[in-house]
């Protein structure tokens, strides 16, 4: 099977960490490709950023059905898009939060979310709920450290990510930690040996639940919210992304891409 | 005090039904200027449809900024871009779900929402919610008719529109009404008449709503999730979008709307 | 327009400076007019008060109805008897705190409530709940101030309102205020230049908020819940309230009124 | 011990079914006083009725502390003036919705309440909520019988009821069968054979959970939201009702009531 | 009336104490009598020893229904098997979780639950949302005294719960306490006395709710969650626990019981 | 890896369908073994086959821990003992019911759970609280089959099942189906054929996230709830049971098991 990861913002080297930590944990067959938009922020920090990052994202969904992709992880925790990508694809489609939040429901009693600009616990808070985890949602915590910071060398956001979950377990009573950042793929291992807790990273967890998804033969149910966009014709500069009804978003998508050097 | 009241989707006709709506009801003193992007889907009928008409939303929001304005409408029923606007926005920044919910749920124990297309209900249902309102919230019942057929003449959408505000009564055991779509605007005293019963619409709500809140001398708190987005390059076809920090965004982003001929 | 704002408990002075404030923020055509009832509590602090202020409140709603009032604001933020008014009411009847918490939605993440004493922090807690604001909700600080003191001069009232709504930002992380008593009407503004962030207070956004629905031409439901009071003699020292079935509780309430030296 | 059971409205021959009920299941050595306001409203069928039959309901318990009661039931199903009166006894105060609900919910995993007039189920519904009971509750129906109604000879009200309790099971999934309405008092056994399932009536459960409370010599706290109501004078009609600080509120209620013929 | 009151653990000494205080606020006329089973843990801390501990409870039901009890008490804070116990038995089944939280729940206006060991206090998280009762639940704490050691002499025990209560009436805002094990049972009124604030222990608490609703003749419900067991012939080392149809769970468990020598 | 997949009823054809299934959709390298208890119910359909069921079940994972198995899955839609199966296991321990709504909750909007009985609809609703699934649960349906006339030759209950699951669809709104018992494993892929809508079952889907989980390297929390039972000596009849501390439930257990020939 194939999954297109899509890192929605335009940082190709953290695309590349989460590529290669999501290609460690999938199983034999599975093909992970790894990419992101050419247009859009470089980081994903916020409400105006997200709605920034989506259409770049969707035009990769759409190329993907156009390619035959078997299913969709979009890595940012914000999970922006989520619910427009199931419009377009026939797979399943996963945020990160989504699955890292259903996955530490599933291994610990209750769990914090440790990610990285305090403007930005608000929307993971607003996932906890629209996913039904809130109940399992102790806190989330910011560490102040940017999305950027997080894989240059010398920096002291690791530091700052392992003292943050080290409150979460003792002050909220987290039994688990979530990390809150696609940023932090590679952080996950050495931070669950220092804690002696789960540490659930999104990612890798995401790629792993579309796997079993597709594995299951199961797919986006196209019935009500999630059936195919309506076809109708855009206007002005986004013309391209103008739906094509029945058929996936195709020529026009992908005329409109080219046409900025996408 | 002037108001922009932005239609995301690009449907003319429907903008100015909404500013004749809005200026009747707006007090002496407050202009209230009806706008849409020219990018972007003509009517908005699902989530891809609504995550490509916020960027046109959004560059609206921007422009409004560097023209003063004090508050802002977000004219669909969806409320798309409303957490990203707010970022961008010094003063209120109201949706008109928010504010016909806001309303129906002092008129009355409970409301239904009447709108469009049952594929739209579910989104209905998660503002509901998001707003705190889902307590109030009876029903949410489509009539199946699309949003650009609300006003054609000779059209059955007024008649079926009535007969599914009249069960929403009945069945629903609703006291009053919201319609769910923001091409209703010019159904609303028609129904009332008819019903008996509020009906709100939530053009006019949200203009009064917004209006008041400006004569408050109260504006979106810029703590937390609502800060201005933070300064940083966007890239490729989006970079005009670039949020430029302190200062709204602005310079950038008229320069690329101008190079899309908006 | 004429709104009628009724101060539930029977202190003049605060009644007066409700009445400025409001009138402050009224449109153009917009007439306020200021009462409290000359029966019941000089304040209300618990249960019990706001159970003794509701009679001479509905009394002054009825009377209200015989003079054509257009809308009402009950100016308490335990919004005491506000389902009773509203079945008595043709026009809306807005309560502060459901005014103010509705507006304090709108413009920020969250809010935290300050009020006076901690005993009437429960009944915030279930306003906002009844009101569906509890989720924006992030605390309820009591300041250990009787209501009655607020405006005396040379009280530290203004000091510990002040240092509490810091504590609020800075430990609850909201990010606007709501104050939670009407008697703070005049605070508002210093409140909101010391802090930078949104200090709602409800009196005025309620005025504004019954202002708009008036505008709207939006009365009560009278379907269900809000149904007028069933025509019904009562007993007693009560009589006059009797309920007169479709007409407005009137003549027989006028007359017993007078009868106390109303 | 001596348990006052006050119906708040004045009409005496339902207060004297309710008493007759309630001693039948009281315990040996529990004494039942049933009394009713001679002040207010003969039957409450709505938020206006409740408000002014609280005060006749508040001086009932008022006057009970001074006779030294040990635990009050309020006789109503809309519970009213329940927590106001908790700030005045000393003793549990336990009102006949929550009493019903309570036992509801232990003997079966859910129930409906089936009541007297629509205009009345939104109150069961908030009360549901206010207990924590809503996810027991199934549904509130109504009957369109009017509360005096219920014990006329040759009334069609039982079998009315009768068949809303047929429903309830049928239709609602329900296993168990609140009564809403302590006019029903008489009914419950009736109802209990012919449907073959729980039937709750709130008076009953009420005095045998105030009584079980008292034997626990467990009370009304009084710290917080219940603590006696803070000394003041209250003006013109209710001085009387003014709350007399530390001691109950005594000299002066009893003084008014005289006054009142009372 | 005859109450059974099955403490799950099978330490006996802890059984007789409850037996005591049950007996001491029962009414003339009922008579408790408190049993443990011979099998399973002699302390329940967690969730595999409440397994372990209701097969034996269950035991005890069915002795107790051929033996025609009138109802039973659950003795243990966590309510184990209360829903199989249900499907059981003819009268009611409380838990003394339930039963404490219901009182405390008419008495305060929040309470917080007060327990032994940390990893027990998510059970009374999920127990109180169960119940209906989280809304009223400010907090549980735990002591990480050991069940087994609440009553040794000279054990640190009291001294430590009396600090918690201390701290969740400062810290928590609780207005009562609810004692979170049932070998706190004799502890009760002597924390009442040094805290002046209501302290509810569910054992005496549950007995007496039982005691009430056994004198209001009302049973379980016997449509469906709790209907009897349908029958079925159990295997292996458990066949003598299998459920007997119509009848109650009868010769079969008494044969096995006294075949395991219990 | 190696994955126990317990059916804890003690019906083996059920056990083996259920192998075969999983081994179907089981990656390459994923061995899955099924098993069944010898003692307790050979089905489940109450809470009282449910509490018998559990020791069994028990008995099998620490079992497992004792052969170093990597996961568990507990293949009864009720999910018994699924705490207490955690507090034994190292690895993940899945329930299906858990399993198969997690991934209802990303294919579709919405789900109907369709199950057998009507007595374990309240089961299902309790579960899909207890995991947050509760807002994507838009029914649960019983069809009357009893479990084990689901692979009976010749049974109307395929008929049965797939008549509910239209119904589901229709009527409910919802967007897919949860198979509401593990007997049901086969018939899911003509199900989906048949309705054109997702069809979760749950046995597969909790097989491959635990498989899932065991790839990420991701074990059961051992702070708080799931912590290893406490050491202690068990009474009576379930001796072999006790806990053993920090080890696994070990020797006792195995000789216990032994001496019931299991």
């Amino acid at each position: 099977m194939r999954i297109k990861l899509i890192n929605p913002n335009t940082t190709r080297r953290m695309t590349d960490a989460m590529g290669r930590c999501a290609r460690e944990v999938a199983a034999p067959g599975t093909e992970v490709i790894a990419v992101n938009p050419t247009m859009g922020p470089p980081s994903i920090e916020g409400y105006y950023d997200e709605a920034l990052a989506t259409p770049g994202l969707l035009a990769e969904v759409a190329a993907g059905e156009r390619d035959g992709y078997d299913g969709y992880v979009i890595a940012c925790f914000g999970d922006p898009g989520l619910y427009a990508a199931r419009e377009l694809a026939r797979g399943p489609v996963i945020g990160i939060a989504e699955a890292a939040m259903h996955a530490a429901s599933v291994l610990a009693p209750g769990f914090s979310v440790v990610t990285t600009l305090a403007r930005t616990c608000g929307m993971a808070w607003h996932l906890a709920e629209r996913y039904g985890m809130k109940r399992f949602c102790r806190n989330v915590r910011a560490t102040d450290v940017a999305v950027l910071e997080l894989d240059k060398p010398g920096s002291a956001a690791r530091r700052l990510i392992l003292d943050e979950c080290r409150r979460a377990l003792d002050e909220d009573g987290a039994e688990a930690i979530v990390l809150g950042c696609a940023g932090m793929v590679e952080l996950c291992a050495e931070l669950e040996d220092a804690l002696g807790a789960p540490v659930i990273e999104g990612v890798t967890a995401a790629v792993k639940w579309t796997e079993a998804l597709v594995a299951l033969r199961l797919a986006t149910a196209k019935r009500g919210d999630y059936a195919r966009p309506l076809a109708k014709r855009y206007d002005g500069a986004l013309a391209s992304f103008s739906p094509g009804g029945p058929e996936p978003v195709a020529e026009p998508l992908g005329g409109l891409v080219a046409e900025q050097g996408y």
